[in-house]
C-alpha cells in the first residue's frame, strides 16, 4: 500500500488509517444513534424527564441534612438513612412512591419495636446466651418472613415491605449486642427515615405528580379504542365498497390489537399502585380500581380472538381466493359482517369515549343490539340449510386445527434451532452411549 | 332471652354468648384456612422452605461479624453494611442473586470511586463552594441515572445497578462532607458489602441451588407437554369413537392451555437471570437461554389460538347440534381433524420430552409430515367444490366476528358495572350541567 499525501487533512487521515477513520465513523454513528434512542424515550412521554429531575430534586433536599451544621448535629451518621430512604422509595408514579414510603415506616417501627423487644429477652441470658439467642431470633423470623414472600398476596402488596422488615429486625437486633444507647439510635434512624419519606412524598405528591390510576383509566380506554379501530379496519379493508380479502398480509389495522395482549403486567402494577393514591382530579380514594382489571382482561380476551380472527384472514389472503359475492347466501354473510364489525367499532368507540368523560355509556347498547341481530340473522340465514350449517362448523374446527398444525411446526423448527445452538445429542449417539462403556 | 345452666360446659358457653363462640368458630376457620393454604403453598415446591432457610442462614452467618470481637473491630460500624446487603440481594434463584450481587458490587466500586472523585474537585472551591457543587453533582447524577432507567436494556438488566449508583454516590459525595476519613471509610463499606455478597453467592450456589435456567428449561418443556394435552383432549373427546361436540363446557382439556398464555413475564425473568448462571448440570455458561424465550413466543401464539378454539368449541357445544358424520364431506373433514390433532399432539410430545432429556427430536418431523399432509389433503377435498370453499371460509371470517360481538357484549356490561361503581355522571345530567350554573 502506498501512502499519498492529499491536499485535504482528513482525506489523507482516512487513506493513511482506513480502520481509525473506519472506527470514528462506526463510534459516531453508535452515539448518535443512541442520542436518537434517548430523544424519543423522552419525547415517548416527557414526565419521564420531569421524574428524573424530581429524583434529582428529591436527594438534593435530602442532603442538606449534611450541609447544614444544626441538623447534622441533630442527626449525625443516622442522615445516611434519609438519603438511603429517598433512593429506594421514589417511585415514577404517586402511588409506588406511597406505596413504597408506607410500606417502608411501617415495617421499620414495627420490626424496630420487636428488634428492641428480642434485645431485652435475650439481655437476660448473660453475654453468651444473648449472641445465641439473637443469632436464633434472627434466623427464624428472617426465614418465616422470606416464606411470606410467597403468599401471592402478600407479595403483591407487601413484598417491599417484608424486605425492609427483614433488614430491620436484623440490624436492631444485631447490633443492639454492640450499641450502648439502643432506643436513641432506634429513634434517630425512625425519624430520618421518616424525614426522607415525607421527602419523597411531597416531591411525588406535589411536584408534577405521575397519578397511576389517571395512567391505568387512560390505559384501558386507549385499549378500547385499539379493538375499535381493528374492526373498522375489518369493515373498509373487507367488506367495503372497494375491498376484497387479497393482499392483507402486513395492514397496519391486523398489527393494532398486539399491544393489548401483553398489557397484564403494566396494568396489575398500574391498580396496585393506584389503590394507595390519595383523592385527585376526578378519581376519589376508594375509586374501583379492581373494576378496571376485570375491563381489561376482558379487553384482553378479545384482541385475544382478534388475533384468531388476524391470523386466519393473512393466511386466507395468501391464497388468494378472489371474494366476490356471486351467490345469495355470499352476499347476506357479507351484509352481515360488514353489519357486525361497524356496530361493535362504534359500541366500543362509545364505551372508550364514556370512560374518558367519565359520562354512562348509553349509546353502547344501541349498537350492540345491531351487532348482535345482525348475528343472529346471520345464524338463522346459515342454519336453514342443515348440511351447509354442519359442513361451516365442522371446516371451521379443522380450520382452525391447521392453524395449530402449522404453529406446531413453527415450535418443531425452533426446538430444533435450539438443538443446534446447545448441542444437544443425537438419539443415536444416545443409544450408542449405552452400548460403549462411559468415558469421562 | 333465658339462660339455661347446661349440663356440659361447652353447650353453656355457646348459649350464654352465642355471638363469642360464633367469634371463636370464625377465628378458627380462618387460622385453620391460613395454614392449608400456607401448607399447600410449601408443599407446590417445597425448594421455597429451603430458600426461606437459607436467607435466615446468610443472616446468621453475616451477624457473626457482630458477635465475634476481633471481626467487629476491624469493620466496626460498617458492619451493617454486610447485614444490609445480604437482605437485599438474597434472591430465589441463583442467578437471580449473582445477577443483583454483582449489580451491587461493581455499582457501588464505580460510584464510590467517582463519589470521591467529586469530592477531591470540590474540596478545590472553599467551604461554601463545596456544599454548592456537591449538591449540582448529586442532582445531575442522580437525574441522569435515573433517566437511564427507561431505556429497556437497562431496566432489564441493570436496573438495580442503578439504584445502588445513585445510592452509593450520593452518600460518599454528601458524606465526604463531614467524614474525615473518606477513603477508609469507603474501603470499609466496599468490604462489607463484599463479604455480604460473597455470603450470599455461597449459601445461594452451593446450599440446595435454585437455577433459574433449570426451571426455564423446564417450564418450557411442561408448557409444551400442555399443547399436547389439549390436543389429545381434541382427538379422544372430538373425534374419538363414542366423541360428541355436546356438552363440552367445562371439559378440563378446553383449560389446561390457559396457564401457558400467561407465562411471559416470568419466562422473561428466568430468562434473565438464567444468562448470569454459571454452567451447572448439563447446561454451559453460555447456553442459548434467548432461543427459550423464542420458543416460549411460539408456545403462546400457539396457546392463543388454541383459546379460540376452545372458546369456539364451548359456544358450539351449547347450541348442540348433534355432530354426525353423515355426508361423505363431513366424514373426510372428520378423518382429517382426528389426524392432524393427534399427529400434532405427538410431534409436541416428542418435542418436549427431547427437550427434557436434551436429544435432537428426530420423530417430531414424521408426525409433523402425517399433520400436514391431513391437512393438505382437506384443504384439496374442501376446495374441489368452490361454493362450499368459499362459503366456508367467509362463514368463518363472520363466525369469528360474531364471538368478537359477544366479547363486546361483555366489555360492555363490565363497563357499566364500573360507571355504576365510580358513579360515572349520565349524559343527561351532563347536559343539564351546561345550562344550569355549576353549584359547588
Amino acid at each position: 500500500m502506498d501512502i499519498e499525501q492529499g491536499n485535504d487533512g482528513k482525506i489523507a487521515l482516512s487513506e493513511k488509517w482506513p480502520r481509525l477513520s473506519q472506527f470514528f465513523a462506526k463510534v459516531k454513528s453508535t452515539i448518535i444513534g443512541f442520542l436518537e434512542k434517548i430523544k424519543k424515550i423522552a419525547m415517548d412521554d416527557p414526565r419521564r424527564i420531569a421524574h428524573a429531575m424530581k429524583v434529582g430534586l428529591a436527594l438534593t433536599i435530602i442532603s442538606t441534612l449534611y450541609y447544614v451544621t444544626p441538623l447534622y448535629d441533630g442527626f449525625g451518621e443516622s442522615s445516611m438513612w434519609a438519603v438511603l430512604t429517598v433512593v429506594v422509595v421514589m417511585e415514577y408514579t404517586a402511588g409506588g412512591t406511597l406505596s413504597k414510603g408506607l410500606n417502608r415506616t411501617f415495617a421499620t417501627v414495627v420490626a424496630g419495636s420487636l428488634g428492641v423487644g428480642a434485645h431485652q429477652i435475650a439481655a437476660l441470658c448473660g453475654e453468651k446466651g444473648e449472641a445465641i439467642l439473637l443469632a436464633l431470633f434472627v434466623f427464624l423470623l428472617a426465614a418465616s418472613a422470606t416464606f411470606s414472600r410467597f403468599i401471592p398476596e402478600v407479595k403483591a402488596r407487601y413484598d417491599y415491605g417484608v424486605t425492609i422488615f427483614i433488614l430491620t429486625f436484623s440490624l436492631v437486633a444485631v447490633s443492639s449486642y454492640r450499641a450502648n444507647e439502643l432506643i436513641q439510635m432506634a429513634h434517630q434512624r425512625i425519624s430520618t427515615i421518616a424525614i426522607g419519606v415525607a421527602t419523597c412524598l411531597c416531591v411525588s405528591l406535589f411536584v408534577f405528580p405521575v397519578w397511576a390510576g389517571e395512567d391505568l383509566h387512560k390505559m384501558v380506554a386507549s385499549n378500547l379504542d385499539k379493538l375499535a379501530n381493528f374492526l373498522e379496519g375489518m369493515e373498509t379493508e373487507c367488506f367495503g365498497e372497494k375491498s376484497n380479502f387479497e393482499s392483507l398480509e402486513g395492514k397496519p389495522f391486523l398489527q393494532v390489537h398486539k399491544s393489548v395482549l401483553n398489557s397484564k403486567t403494566t396494568e396489575d402494577s398500574l391498580c396496585n399502585f393506584a389503590k394507595w393514591e390519595p383523592c385527585h382530579g376526578d378519581f376519589s380514594f376508594r375509586h374501583p380500581w379492581k373494576q378496571y382489571q376485570k375491563v381489561g382482561g376482558l379487553i384482553r380476551q378479545c384482541a385475544a380472538s382478534m388475533d384468531a380472527l388476524s391470523s386466519y384472514l393473512t393466511t386466507f389472503s395468501k391464497t388468494k381466493p378472489i371474494f366476490k359475492a356471486d351467490t345469495e347466501l355470499l352476499l347476506e354473510i357479507q351484509t352481515a359482517c360488514s353489519e357486525m364489525s361497524s356496530e361493535s367499532a362504534k359500541a366500543l368507540r362509545e364505551l372508550s369515549s364514556a370512560i374518558r368523560s367519565m359520562t354512562i355509556p348509553s349509546l353502547a347498547k344501541c349498537h350492540l343490539l345491531a351487532a348482535t341481530s345482525a348475528a343472529d340473522n346471520l345464524r338463522t340465514a346459515l342454519s336453514n340449510d342443515i348440511t351447509v350449517w354442519e359442513t361451516i362448523h365442522v371446516a371451521m374446527v379443522a380450520s382452525l386445527l391447521a392453524e395449530l398444525v402449522n404453529y406446531t411446526k413453527e415450535i418443531a423448527s425452533s426446538v430444533d434451532e435450539l438443538a443446534e445452538l446447545a448441542l444437544f445429542k443425537s438419539t443415536d449417539s444416545v443409544n450408542s452411549a449405552l452400548v460403549k462403556p462411559k468415558i469421562k
